[in-house]
């Protein structure tokens, strides 16, 4: 018996009263999602607690079952493995952005006139850079972000960012946040770090191209949010089950990655109804895989009422092809949090949840929404529930007790 | 005002094909339950956590409002306590069955031919064993099965099983599983036990005989499951009320007997109906009583539908004369696990539970099921907020504040 695990990243919201208060996931027609819910059963799920707003990582840890609490260590390390960096034990990670510098230091541009090309090249050249007793590995995302990881000796996290967070300010110095000498180090390792960066962007044919044609320069990298590696027990030691990973989103790959799922390649270009058939096929080889579904998400940052539920039915198409995976072995789908398209930003409210499979005790529950999922048979339960429920379905499940 | 709380062992089922998709609990003609469902208030109770396989002695513990992470010992203290034989702290208890070994030492049969007379006689003699520095106390329980106990020293649980767990294979030397001089002492007096009640077994009468009537002579004890008495608050002190425990199960006496509860004769041969009238004779004398029911539970380890959905109404209609009781006290019926019927074995699926009494606030179930206990008023609680809502309802919780 299998298990997929269908993340519909942010699908979930609060009601809109450019729907007449329904959610975006009432208003959509999901003949697909109110079937599987029909055969299966129901419920809400604070993916961390209630009311507690979750980021995208810190849900996706919780659903796989690893204590979001304890098991996080900042954005930094999840973002870097996500765009394909080691980070070992140890090691420090942070996130970064490509951005614009004026003479004096001061932040013109957080995002470098939204820079889409030619980052590889500038990440070549800072990979250069040589710092002493410092290790730098730098690697550019999507658009202007990048991530970076300190190796080689021995560093702290406990330290400030350079990014400023707005725009119109000076550049600000890393300082560390303890006595210690590794925060110390590590500190005045990133502004060593970044000064070198800064001469090699500024004089870079990329940049000198910018200018010339009348856009912003990306001549210094603003870090932030740093973070040790986090040390989880790998999925397939603490399930018993060879899991895999199906994400376009880097800081989703980065916690399959530490959670020893493997992540398949799939990135933001792929097709949603592609990525469902790699999903699909990924169960031959796979007991488990975790299926993330961005659409929905990407739609609720643009404050798209529209775009959002046209998202969600799209991703309603995509699941036609799962009910029967469902019937023998288990389906479940969720979101990791919810997702106001007013706010354009994630909240704390409850997500829907629906597990279908063989031995699944049915409810009343007929269409897959927020509110009618909260009358489903499973009740409220936490993000940390959801694998050990699976598991106990695939009859894997070990007695506590005799 | 009093309590009696039903612990319905194993009734809970997954739903089943050979029931139209019903549990036999749904199945089964239950106009009792269905009245005191319809009277009072339901919910589910994972009784560990959600997804969480428990056993009876977890569970147990858990619905009496102890912490089973913390206070469960391993089952050869509760298995021991069960049968009648003191464990005291310090004291190590575990788990034995008579075996049949062949001359070389290998395991011809675990349960030595299911041997069910004459143990008491082979316990007599096996109890007049000396082994220098150690005391030991065995005890026969049902069939094959028996408890031992190790006092008049200091003694580690951190050791291995004699028990090999299989058939075909050498009885295990018991090896200590930690460095320490205690753990190497209980090994060591193990092994001196184990080695003297052989000749003891071989040269038995009991033995004699059956082997002359060409059955498998018990002439080995195999030793699991070493545990230490946990140490609990007694029921009376934690929770002001003098507590009785009707139960026919060891392992249930035992969790009883070490929380403090007064265990009341019962045994295998007893039928439901009649237990069902010592239990509310009981409440005359206690203040609350713990009611174990085995049947269903039984119908499930034997993977009979019928003989489940049987045990069921046979256990509704002993609930008939609980009804009344429910006027002026509190009942609580719930089972300690969900049992499957096509696993032979628990899951961890949660249990339905109704209260009655007084002042509950009674929902819309007017049916008891694991699916219609799913929508009551309880929701979804786990097993140590059992007691303390009961605690409250009969008014006598302390309030947390000013």
């Amino acid at each position: 018996m299998k298990c997929l695990l269908v993340i519909c990243d942010g699908m979930a919201d609060r009601p809109l009263k450019a729907l007449s208060g329904r959610t975006p996931l009432e208003a959509a027609n999901t003949k697909n999602l109110d079937a599987i819910a029909k055969g299966g059963i129901c419920g809400i799920v604070d993916t961390i607690a209630p009311g507690i707003k979750p980021g995208s990582d810190t849900a996706h840890l919780a659903i796989l079952g690893y204590d979001p609490i304890t098991s996080y260590t900042g954005r930094g390390p999840f973002e870097a493995a996500g765009v394909g960096l080691d980070v070992k034990p140890g090691e420090i990670a942070l996130r970064c952005n490509f951005a614009t510098v004026d003479d004096s230091g001061i932040v013109v541009d957080r995002r470098a006139g939204r820079i889409s090309e030619g980052t590889n090249e500038l990440a070549t050249a800072i990979n250069n850079i040589t710092v002493p007793g410092v290790n730098f590995m730098f690697k550019e995302s999507t658009g202007h972000r990048g991530a970076l990881v300190l190796s080689g000796g021995e560093f702290s996290d406990k330290i400030t960012d350079s990014d400023p967070h707005k725009e119109g300010v000076k550049v600000r110095e890393v300082d560390s946040l303890e006595e210690s000498v590794t925060a110390q180090t590590t500190a005045a390792g990133l502004n060593s770090f970044i000064k070198e960066s800064q001469k090699v962007l500024e004089s870079h044919p990329v940049n000198v191209k910018r200018i010339q044609e009348g856009r912003r320069p990306a001549n210094i990298l603003l870090l932030r949010g740093a973070g040790v590696a986090p040390s989880l027990v790998p999925f397939g030691e603490k399930y018993g089950l060879k899991g895999g990973c199906i994400a376009t989103v880097a800081l989703v790959r980065g916690v399959g990655r530490f959670c020893g799922l493997e992540v398949l390649d799939a990135d933001p270009s792929t097709g949603i109804a592609e990525l469902g058939s790699i999903a699909l096929e990924a169960m031959d080889e796979f007991d488990f895989v975790l299926f993330n579904i961005k659409a929905a998400d990407d739609a609720t940052h643009d404050g798209n009422v529209q775009k959002k539920v046209k998202a969600i039915e799209k991703i309603d198409s995509v699941l036609a092809g799962f009910h029967e995976f469902a019937q023998e072995n288990y389906l479940a789908i969720l979101s990791d949090h919810t997702s106001s398209i007013t706010l354009k930003n994630h909240t704390g409210d409850p997500v829907p949840v629906v597990i279908a499979g063989p031995e699944v005790r049915t409810d009343d529950v007929s269409t897959f929404s927020e509110r009618s999922a909260a009358r489903g048979g499973l009740c409220r339960i936490k993000g940390p529930d959801i694998m050990n429920i699976l598991i106990d379905l695939m009859n894997r499940s070990e007695k506590f007790g005799a």
